[in-house]
């Protein structure tokens, strides 16, 4: 199994979507760029909601143009219906993330409608796509629902692998939405749908850093052969509809831990923290993470000084 | 193997250490009271170092006396030299720290020896340690130095070989004092030492969150068999001969991490958060963590608010 990973950034749609004072589209344009440039070659650049219940991501249509002319980036953007994946389509996505829920109580006040509803309605779907369009399951709440707590281990896998029976070749995701996963739970699932959808050709998994455990999560997810891994420049992030889920994995923590490890990301730290300084600046963002702060100016002085004064010994 | 942990509570040592502002005695001797009344039986409590180098620590004797009253506490204070050890066993201690680096450079940074040097200084302190006194050995820059940079394995374990030979019935606590060790090499370590010297009982670990890779390492550390964990309330922290090293792993992240997995800590959440926030919001302190803000009075009311909605539904 190849060592190196590939980080999928979420900001400009998980990160940008609780913030309040509107980001203009020229702005969202720019971090695109920018972090295409610092080697992020999938970025999830938005979503087809309605714009009355995300009114920040209205505009993911012209950010799929913007997208389109940035050469090698797979821009793939977020769909909770079949009939928000036609839309999608129409206006040129190529990668559709189709999100439903483990939970119930999530699905609808995500969604609203239930996991089976949401299942019947992948399988339109997936009968009405066209076949140059990859696909990717975020399965939120695999972990923990903020409505109905820790999900068991063995109904979530059997959602799993019914997904998996209706189409095979298909990026799944499982996604800690509350950040409560225990980085012994993410082993677990993600060792136990690895060995019961053997077929599923990538394993994908999404960190919150709520309570502090998205690198540690994310590493377990790595230990069990994961190797897709969702995170937020700046540690943006949060589900306007699960309470208290605020932040997003670190990009720079992550690619921070990964890179230390000798495990290849693809992407230039340096070139990264600068976007990552500018997305926790938004007005009206709420930042995390630690490595920006670690590897700021600051820093950089300070291990100045550290290299002097050994020089001076 | 038992599952349970012990966390060692370092705020009172590690983290006020680099707090400028003086913080009485009496302040500290009320965290010493609320910390132990939250459940954590083991705190270091200060050190016995040079008043001028680390001014803060000044009054740790008088902590001593303090520590001495309240039932069930294991107070441990740390020692960079034999003399001081001395020092720190008539003033009553009776769990000594002493502290050494793996890297000669931080171990001159810090102790102004060399690092064989604190080995034969260590002989001394064993000759003249009364039978009733327990031992730790704070390994500094097990993986990771300020100045040398990331640390062989190899080295590393051979001074754990050399330390564990003088005498075997001594805890040791790999510490990533710079929070850059990726949790791949504390699994290394840990399991490399545990092999190398089964004769040690305890093994402890001490993570700094600098780069947000506390827990994860943390995590590893235990996945190897280690149960002894430090920790900082309110994610103190920081080693002013360590550029750049900033805060312990928060002791209420910790705590959350274990028990979400099951593993008793003995440390109740509910008693330690507004230690923790104190702690956090002393003047000249630099704070850390995750949990202290999620699981905060906002965080509950929002909670609370689900849990209506829910019923509301």
């Amino acid at each position: 199994m190849s060592k190196a990973v590939e980080i999928v950034e979420v900001a400009p749609r998980d990160g940008f979507q609780p913030i309040g004072p509107w980001i203009p589209t020229e702005t969202k344009a720019a971090f695109l760029r920018r972090l295409a440039a610092a080697g992020l070659r999938r970025i999830e650049i938005g979503s087809f909601v309605s714009p009355t219940a995300v009114p920040q991501l209205r505009d993911t249509a012209d950010l799929l143009e913007v997208a389109a002319r940035l050469p090698g980036l797979r821009p793939q953007v977020l769909v909770p219906t079949a009939r928000r994946a036609r839309e999608a389509v129409q206006a040129g996505a190529r990668f559709l993330v189709y999100v439903l829920s483990a939970s119930e109580a999530h699905n609808q006040s995500n969604v609203r409608r239930s996991v089976a509803e949401s299942v019947e309605d992948y399988a339109r779907l997936l009968d009405a796509l066209p076949g140059d369009v990859e696909l990717r399951i975020n399965l939120a709440t695999a972990f923990d629902c903020p409505f109905d707590g820790r999900m068991a281990v063995g109904p979530v896998l059997e959602l799993v692998r019914r997904l998996v029976a209706m189409r095979p070749d298909v990026e799944i995701c499982l996604c800690d939405t509350t950040g409560r996963a225990t980085p012994d739970h993410v082993a677990q699932l993600c060792a136990a749908a690895a060995a019961c959808c053997p077929q599923v050709a990538n394993w994908a998994y999404h960190a919150h850093d709520t309570y502090g455990l998205g690198l540690a999560t994310t590493y377990a997810a790595y230990q069990e052969g994961v190797r897709v891994f969702d995170a937020a420049a700046g540690g943006l992030g949060g589900c306007p509809f699960a309470p208290g889920a605020t932040g997003n994995v670190a990009t720079e923590d992550v690619v921070w831990m990964f890179e230390r490890m000798g495990t290849d990301t693809g992407v230039s730290l340096e070139a990264l923290l600068p976007v990552a300084q500018d997305a926790a600046a938004l007005p009206g963002a709420s930042a995390g993470g630690r490595a920006r702060q670690a590897l700021g100016p600051c820093a950089a002085a300070e291990e100045r000084i550290t290299s002097l004064e050994k020089s001076a010994r």
